[in-house]
């Protein structure tokens, strides 16, 4: 890249890990980047104002910055959102084909869990499309893991393994409390959803 | 069940499909139901004016009511809600066993999507537990289903197949445009999740 650039042209790479399912110009909004992190991986012998100049930059928006090498961003980006994207767009995707419970079903029932998922996958297909084919060796990689996983459970599942699900079900709490604590999410149940209020009840019941 | 009961007392199973990643009594609040569907499954020879009274109840509450046989209750909820929780577990899990990148990235990096499965997959692992164990044919049924379609998107991914991505991106959307006009999501990006104001900047720049 620095070999197409002029001399006083420094090339930057920053990655905000913030945004919402919406895409372009007017899903921005002014808090979008307070409090998130933005990732920056400066080449090797990128020159240091430039860099300094950038995470300032990212800062004066309310983001908190990091460095690392674009390796190594490409492989934790991998775990925290390619892969859950991938497998919202896959599970959506599988409700949709099913042939017993009707669409209409799956749209009332949704709020069993399903409609997280489903915003998630209603990002920007080209962008994500882009994402999986640049990013490909990671994604690839934590699919495996991923899949090992799913294996574990689906075994404990059919030999009715009670005290395996158990463990397994019970760890992940902690990193949900880690994701409030460090201000990545909102601690409110729910994420903290409108509720639609309980209208006047007619009388007599 | 029917056998065990008093003849003037009635069983009618009911699932209302609302509610949280908490649990408990604590964990109630008037608008829960509002607008929610609430499944009844009543075994065949059900005292029909004990289900119609089950039913006014619930709709006092709020609740939308279905009735369906038992089974496919099973069926229907094993996409809408139990698969998704089991993956849920299942990815923040895969992350929690990470050697690349320790916790405290996936911590920081959650808002990329992942922190929607750390939500569903804080949820009471004695209850998921006992879910997974009673509707086991259903659950299994589904992930069979959703590993062929992991598998299909893994190979599109392998091949650099865009084409196949994008069109397996696409189609998702229409789902959570659905879920959004059945009034069972808020439309809000982001599940209208609350923003940190941004602060005042400091001046000069």
């Amino acid at each position: 890249m620095g070999l197409h650039l002029p001399k006083n042209v420094h090339f930057v790479p920053a990655h905000p890990v913030a945004g919402t399912e919406h895409s372009g110009p007017d899903a921005g909004f002014a808090e979008l980047f307070v409090n998130r992190w933005c990732i920056l991986t400066p080449p090797e012998g990128t020159d240091r104002k430039a860099v300094d100049k950038l995470a300032a930059f990212w800062r004066l928006l309310g983001a908190n910055v990091e460095k690392m090498s674009a390796e190594h961003h490409d492989l934790v980006l991998a775990i925290t959102s390619h892969l859950p994207h991938l497998i919202a767009y896959t599970i959506v995707g599988t409700a949709d084909e099913m042939q017993t419970g009707t669409r209409s079903e799956v749209l009332k029932f949704s709020a069993g869990g399903f409609r997280d998922f489903a915003r998630s996958a209603a990002s920007d297909p080209t962008m994500w499309r882009d994402v999986f084919l640049a990013n490909k060796d990671a994604v690839l990689e934590m699919l495996g893991r991923f899949n090992e996983d799913v294996s574990l459970l689906t075994r404990a599942i059919r030999h009715g393994d009670g005290e395996t699900l158990f463990n397994l079900f019970t760890r992940p709490r902690a990193i949900r409390r880690g994701i409030v604590t460090m201000g990545q999410d909102s601690a409110a149940a729910d994420f903290g959803r409108p509720h639609t209020p309980l209208e006047p009840m007619p009388r007599p019941y």
